[in-house]
């Protein structure tokens, strides 16, 4: 899908066209949201293919980096993110989808969001640790994804920030 | 701040210990969310520096890229967020801020957050439009940053992500 030509800072900032911007590489960052609780779920990145499809179709599609391909969520997994809303940024350089996923999970990892950690602080000094936020995961990925000897999935399953 | 050296990926996704990804230009991206609300309010990308103020002192820190600097935000504006949790993604290439706005505002247009517009579909043809999900702007932007003679902020006032 061709967009149009990106305008003066106040079109682009204040306007009603749309005018992303891709950068050196053709790409431009996606926030995905679960539609209903507004958790994020991911951040993946898209090409304007990626956009385009996802706007047509209302399938979250996505680049992916390890795969250097287009990506339609949920191809492997079944974890389809059906697009309720797309939003854009002020400078138009970072697209927000508000999804309802299938399955409960967003993240190759097994768990609902790809931000199932936080960072605790321990103690006054510099020494951080993660908590996990999700006790369980949603699914087993061994049982989802192709995975290699390790247990870990092979680069096909990965996620596009990986 | 010094941050660990990555391992494997196991102990990067499923581990307990901070192993930020910083890219190439040392940088890692950083969506923001309001704490209470889970609206998204901006997309930052901050460097190890940032990364460590925003875990230490608890306001969040970006890297400007328009401004090449450290940029605590809320500097000029005052509108300061005070970071409340910080969760990494599955591949810790991904930081989350959830956040206490001061000023009711995060977007330097002047709107609650950087998101105030979804992208509207035209009709059956390949054709959109953006809708104002904010009818109001909190704040004035040329009462609360230097302007320029058109009256749109100054490169020093912009967000990082522009």
């Amino acid at each position: 899908m061709k967009f149009p030509l990106r305008g003066t800072l106040l079109e682009i900032e204040e306007g009603a066209q749309l005018q992303p911007k891709f950068d050196e590489r053709g790409l431009i960052p996606c926030v995905t949201q679960d539609a209903s609780t507004l958790e994020v779920l991911m951040v993946g990145v898209m090409n304007a293919e990626a956009l385009g499809l996802t706007l047509a179709t209302r399938e979250a599609h996505y680049w992916s980096r390890s795969r250097q391909e287009l990506w339609r969520k949920g191809e492997q997994s079944g974890l389809v993110q059906h697009v309720e809303h797309v939003l854009i940024d002020d400078d138009q350089d970072c697209v927000l989808l508000r999804v309802r996923i299938e399955g409960g999970a967003s993240c190759h990892v097994g768990y609902r969001s790809c931000f199932f950690r936080e960072v605790a602080r321990l103690g006054p000094g510099p020494d951080f640790a993660l908590n996990f936020l999700e006790k369980e995961k949603v699914f087993d990925p061994s049982k989802v994804y192709q995975t290699g000897q390790d247990g870990t999935p092979l680069v096909k399953s990965r996620t596009p920030s990986s």
